[in-house]
């Protein structure tokens, strides 16, 4: 197949890299900065530097681009693009993504399946790039409509890259996931260590400490963009874990054993039922 | 120097292992289930089963018994030990023994020490006890009034052990510490799994996920009596924690980048100032 990727940071950078490697796909690169898309030429990332015109003969355009410019990009160009091929994406939030994408590339005639490669790194140029980003990853799919042979066929493609396990799911049931397995833990670790005793953890402090606080050292600016783009399912998700908190913390000052062990009884059984054991 | 270990669990059969393994110390044990003594004494991770007569030999007594223990068998055991010895104990959490036993023990002209060797396993018998259970760990010392020298005497002990490092602090500074660094850890990753997202995590989870839910697999009956007895510095610990956490959810819920970004910034100065970068 022939593969366009719009926007060779990290992410797209990377994606191309493991096409190259890792596939026979011909892989066509689109870069705002020229000089990024020559580089990726050079090191073999791609095959050939596109330009819209080339869309024509993508069968699958990765667009990886910031999230604010898919739409428009789509919109200004979407008569470049074959008609029946599908267009992904790569954000890491989707119901607002997959809720005005569809809608455009259907205009064209084209196919919008959401997708979110769950990798990353907090730098975001091509120099960051690498072919094993997406190692034994899970590659989450919003299909937003698409024919079931759309949705096999980015599968497929995940799986040829390296990824550990695909996962197909809606774009709320997505953002409320995020929200809790990876928004929830960053919010977690700034609170905590903003207690008086953190500054003098050393000689207390063991595994459980370092495992906590381990994501505190966060770009602010980044997360601070994360956490405001997917604000309800984040609220929904701290709410819940305040609320969880708050009871524990009931039980301790009412010195009550019994719900105390109840609770905790509750969590042991749901790590247990993971199987995730000692 | 004589040693007696008083109570070969977990923690004193480990003790008297990197005694016997690590020092030329020579190493007495008393234990109520005389099987367990004399598998000890076959181990070679004790010189001698000791009886209370033997208590007079002791330049050093390690109480290893369960905390509400500990007070009893000095109380009806003090006439027996050697004047001037050092009596101390392994206790996690230090308030309460630190005001009851220095009393005791300047009775029967003992001197009393807190200490708690940070180590641990969740079995608690002699057939857990390793002698490199404490390789590297801090060893935190509670002097409770006594002199310098002793103290000293401990230090070096902890260190000829295989400890990594040696902590003085107050009984009530330690018991506030270690609701920070290792109890609200644990009531966190509890609260955590309690979401009704987790149960579905497989597929959105990564690191972060493992890292704040991995101490969720609770012993609730041993939990439960670790957080009732260091209720209060455990409550405030909590509060502070829930507090934070409000903090950085109304400032999501109010759509405020500016108090966002300067919440999380305050976290990353507190985890750049201890040296604990990506």
């Amino acid at each position: 197949m022939n593969i366009a990727i719009v926007g060779l940071g990290v992410i797209g950078g990377s994606l191309a890299k493991a096409f190259t490697k890792y596939t026979d796909h011909f892989v066509m690169g689109i870069n705002r900065t020229e000089e990024t898309a020559v580089q990726a030429l050079k090191d073999g990332a791609i095959h050939k530097i596109a330009s819209k015109e080339d869309l024509k003969d993508a069968d699958i355009v990765f667009m990886c681009t910031y999230p604010h410019h898919i739409a428009r990009y789509v919109e200004e160009n979407g008569e470049y693009f074959k008609k029946g091929c599908i267009v992904t994406d790569v954000c890491g939030i989707k119901t607002e993504i997959c809720n005005i994408l569809p809608d455009i590339c259907r205009r064209f005639g084209l196919e919008f399946i959401g997708s979110h490669p769950m990798a990353g790194k907090e730098q975001f140029t091509y120099t960051a790039s690498e072919a094993e980003l997406f190692k034994g990853a899970s590659y989450i799919i919003v299909p937003c409509g698409a024919s079931e042979t759309s949705v096999e066929t980015i599968k497929n493609i995940a799986m040829q890259l390296g990824f550990g396990m695909t996962c197909v799911t809606t774009a709320e049931e997505h953002d409320r996931m995020i929200a809790f397995t990876s928004q929830i833990p960053h919010v977690l670790a700034c609170s905590y260590v903003l207690s008086p005793c953190c500054p003098k953890h050393v000689g207390f402090s063991a595994g459980s400490y370092r495992d906590v606080s381990r994501v505190a050292n966060i770009n602010e600016t980044l997360w601070t963009d994360l956490f405001l783009s997917n604000r309800k399912p984040l609220i929904t998700e701290l709410n819940v874990l305040i609320d969880n908190l708050t009871l524990m913390r009931n039980a301790i000052d009412e010195n009550d054993p019994d719900k105390l062990r109840e609770l905790l009884k509750a969590s042991r059984l749901i790590k247990e039922g993971l199987g995730e054991g000692v």
